[in-house]
């Protein structure tokens, strides 16, 4: 697996599997029926944002060009805050639970680090996406609060809705 | 004094004290030197946001056109959150210290219960702000979360920045 800069000739390899995951609205405060020209409006940044997916490598080391996971990075704040960096992250559910989330997450606060932000800050983490949770708290992550009933969960009625932090 | 919709006519009332507020960078995680056109843009809300302001009511009761302060309210996240709201407010320090911050307080959750909200989240209230702090927990919110360091103050250095949320 190789993470690198997502550029406009990924987002068909992105949009299938990031349309399946906001549609299901199990796990991100997004619009169950996102248009496509609204998810890429909202995925792909521009700097000071950025947005980088994993790839997979074929045998020979080289890349094999299938997509199997995307995450943008962007200030979480402006003005006196605009040290606190966020991100988010979407793995192919067909392609995922090979570390594909776990090294992204990693790339994510490396790059947070190396441009200067001093935290990261999650606003959004569903209680219920128990993966997700263990996984950030793995890297660092806070649960600083949980804001009850904070999310519609399709199947659990509302739930509460984490928000993580980490210090660098 | 009375609370209503703010119009295009009011913004040249809003801005001089709103400019100096945010300039200050002590209170808002805005740019301190944000130029008009953007500040008009995140200010003056459409819906489903909205934008009110505090005016100043003559001895017979009329409105005298001062405007005191004003306060915007929107949906705080989207999708399977939606159904928390936020709110910003602005006092001029010229009027302010006259209940101002208060009735917007009032009449913002008011808005809220009424347009079926069910609960309301500020994401970045700075600790040292201690005015507003005291002013929001009157009015029911709770400090939920204070991420360390999360606000640079350009006296006291790196503060706390409070998340604070009620439900309805």
């Amino acid at each position: 697996m190789r993470i690198r800069e997502a550029t406009a000739a990924d987002w068909p390899a992105i949009w299938p599997f990031l349309r399946t995951i906001v549609a299901e609205g199990e796990t991100y405060t997004y619009p169950r029926d996102m248009d496509e020209p609204t998810a890429r409006r909202i995925w792909m940044l521009e700097p000071p944002g950025r947005t980088v997916v994993a790839v997979d490598e074929g045998a020979d080391g080289g890349e094999s060009g299938v997509v199997l996971g995307t995450a943008k990075m962007n200030p979480n704040h402006m003005g006196g805050a605009s040290h606190i960096a966020g991100a988010s992250f979407m793995v192919d559910p067909a392609r995922g639970r090979k570390g594909v989330g776990r090294a992204l997450g990693e790339h994510v606060l490396e790059w947070a680090v190396e441009e200067g932000y001093r935290a990261m800050q999650f606003n959004a983490v569903v209680e219920t996406n128990t993966r997700a949770v263990a996984l950030w708290k793995s890297l660092g992550f806070e649960i600083v609060a949980t804001l009850e009933e904070g999310f519609l969960h399709p199947r659990h009625g509302y739930v509460g809705l984490h928000i993580m932090y980490q210090r660098f």
